[in-house]
């Protein structure tokens, strides 16, 4: 399929002004059959404006990131983006600061970090450090920062370490010339002490980066060293903000993304959007904001994240619901008049599996001038009848493109 | 989808001799629906023969370009004779000098030209020379022939001023060494002076090139002064033949072109086709055309355009009468037992936008050992169900030689 990713010089050659864009992402959206109705949770839902939508509009199943392959948010997002997931990637650091919402800079280079437990010869006796609570976490991460944040100070790099969950924080350096290729310190089993951070870049900038890791990671375990459980660390997936290119300038508009989450606010600004500050947690409070802010903007990302959070609970009919109250705010988009509407998901989370997937995500574009496939509802049954076929997912946004004339004709 | 991508040294490998295929290309054949009906043009057509070869054989969608890209007319036979036409492009000059007939050589080198107004100091007040008639044109190019033809004769080029229509001209220089990446001329505004045409090749060739342009513009320049509307104008486009791979040495098929416009036969011609001269302008005429030459070729690529042109007029009635005298001349393609018939567009011109658009474009292949789909007509919404699901314009060739019993077995 590489060659329906999209190509950015093309379009970045080809945009024009033309009408608005919105792309309504219900997380997780795809499911499977739980019940004795044989239905998804899509299927089961009662959907009159997605319905409605189905059948003004094309239907279609987007596949995130490769037949058969479970997404994982950031991934299955730089996709719906219109960004190759396997081209561009975000080191999982990033990403782990994205979702606590930590907003990096281009001097800084993250690790997702784990509290563990070790023996006296710093053999891990516990790679998750007996698993303590989030209290612990935040307790712990404080006590680092208080005692490690300037202990790079010498050498003008700053340190902040933020509680995620659990035996999980961030790590984040900060300061001129970081980077290169790092390695992970977890040995991966118990019974070993940690790895030394090294560089396979063999960059200046990464040698630095790597000692200046080990240094601030020997600082750190002598302040764990008192703990009961926690006194040990490890640092996995450093990386730095990759540089994506934007969003805005490949497609000539002017990006806005409604989210609750952090770690969705933080890859759509990672692709250069803009993020929609809203009070409020429901669909309804998300297109409150859409209202607001349309006249700013050409394109509107819009993030519904409980439909996932429902599907890894295995919670069939509180996913159900969620649909549900997402079709109810669907008439104020229209009211909008957009020139084309995407409803889709990032990836398959159903409630049968409590779990991502990697099954293909059920997808509708409406538009005034979309071709009337022959589905008249939407749900995954349907759209693998509709008319946009088996799609990647980064070709959403040019289509979406196409239906809002805002792509210049190729050629004469 | 480049995985799909026709990958020319594998059919120039695999190629072998076989039954003959048709390629009847109805231009802008795609539509949407327009009328309380809810269908579109072809989907109204009363078209049994098109039907019964859907029903005998295989319907899908065909993606001239990229999902969303609207096709320019050039670009899109490109892809329909398996040319990626993102990889292989022609410059605009070029397809403007083919759309006028006029026969390239390796030693031309073509560009747009543009009547424009000046004031007295050449800055540009009417970028379209206040929109002159073609005759206007006519007597301007024949004047600038006159005048400019031999201009560059001391460097050994020819000069060729062909009228186009209204305000727009080619311009073609014919010598040995031309070449370069050479620039516009036109400001695109009002009220700025036209700019000299520069090489970013940083060959000889180039800067001879440029130099060469530039002369002439200044000849011309000094030929139009006393024009009251067209004393200026601006070149846009400069290209040579793009020398594409070979189509009859890729598919090892002698190729014919049948088309009534010029544009299609330049296309045809810078692949390698021959192009079959006849007379009359119907798709009868075309196909009296196809049983003469029938037994010189293997491969036929039949060109209708007043689908296209009525889409453009944003006449439904018309193109739907103009599919149905298509159906009428099928049982006389099928007459001659080719191994294979493609019924296609190189892009979708629905009359409800009178315009190219970039919608997928619905194609049926028939072959008496084409496999049956579930398909028993021809229309957008049945393609939609095809079994050649959602494809790329540029695999048609290839799916056409297999059943054509024309590609090797690759492997043991």
């Amino acid at each position: 399929m590489s060659s329906v990713f999209t190509e950015f010089n093309l379009m970045a050659e080809l945009h024009q002004p033309g009408e608005k864009i919105v792309l309504l992402v219900m997380d997780g959206l795809g499911g499977l059959p739980m019940q004795t109705t044989g239905l998804t949770e899509l299927e089961t839902a009662v959907t009159p404006n997605l319905d409605r939508l189905a059948a003004e509009g094309m239907t279609g199943l987007s596949i995130p990131i490769r037949p058969g392959i479970e997404p994982g948010s950031g991934p299955a997002h730089l996709s719906l983006f219109s960004y190759d997931p396997i081209r561009y990637e975000i080191g999982r650091g990033v990403l782990e600061a994205l979702g606590i919402g930590f907003r990096m800079t281009a001097n800084d280079i993250a690790a997702r970090g784990n509290f563990a437990s070790a023996d006296s010869n710093g053999f891990i006796t516990d790679r998750r450090a007996g698993r303590i609570g989030s209290d612990e976490c935040v307790r712990l991460c404080a006590k680092l920062q208080a005692a490690t944040g300037d202990v790079l100070a010498d050498e003008g790099v700053q340190v902040f370490v933020e509680p995620v969950k659990e035996h999980r924080f961030v790590l984040v350096l900060r300061g001129e010339g970081l980077g290169g290729n790092l390695s992970e310190t977890d040995p991966l089993v118990t019974g070993k002490q940690p790895l030394p951070v090294t560089d396979s870049s063999g960059s200046p900038e990464g040698e630095r980066s790597a000692r200046l890791f080990n240094r601030w990671i020997e600082a750190a375990r002598a302040v764990l060293a008192d703990e009961p459980k926690a006194n040990s660390l490890n640092l996995r997936g450093i990386a730095k903000d990759p540089g994506l290119p934007r969003f805005p300038e490949i497609y000539g508009m002017r990006a806005a993304a409604i989210a609750v989450y952090p770690m969705y606010k933080g890859v759509a600004s990672l692709v250069g959007m803009e993020i929609v500050d809203f009070a409020g947690d429901r669909p309804s409070h998300e297109i409150d904001a859409l209202e607001r802010a349309w006249n700013e903007y050409d394109f509107f990302f819009i993030h519904v994240k409980k439909t996932d959070s429902y599907g890894e609970d295995g919670n069939f009919d509180a996913k159900v619901h969620e649909i549900e109250a997402v079709d109810a705010v669907i008439p104020r988009i229209l009211a909008l008049k957009p020139g084309a509407l995407i409803v889709t998901g990032d990836h398959s989370t159903p409630a049968k599996m409590r779990s991502h997937s990697h099954h293909p995500v059920p997808t509708l574009l409406w538009s005034p001038n979309a071709r009337p496939d022959t589905t008249t509802s939407f749900g995954e049954g349907a759209c693998t009848a509709g008319g946009m076929g088996l799609f990647h997912a980064t070709t959403l946004i040019p289509q979406a493109m196409g239906h809002a004339g805002r792509l210049k004709r190729i050629g004469a």
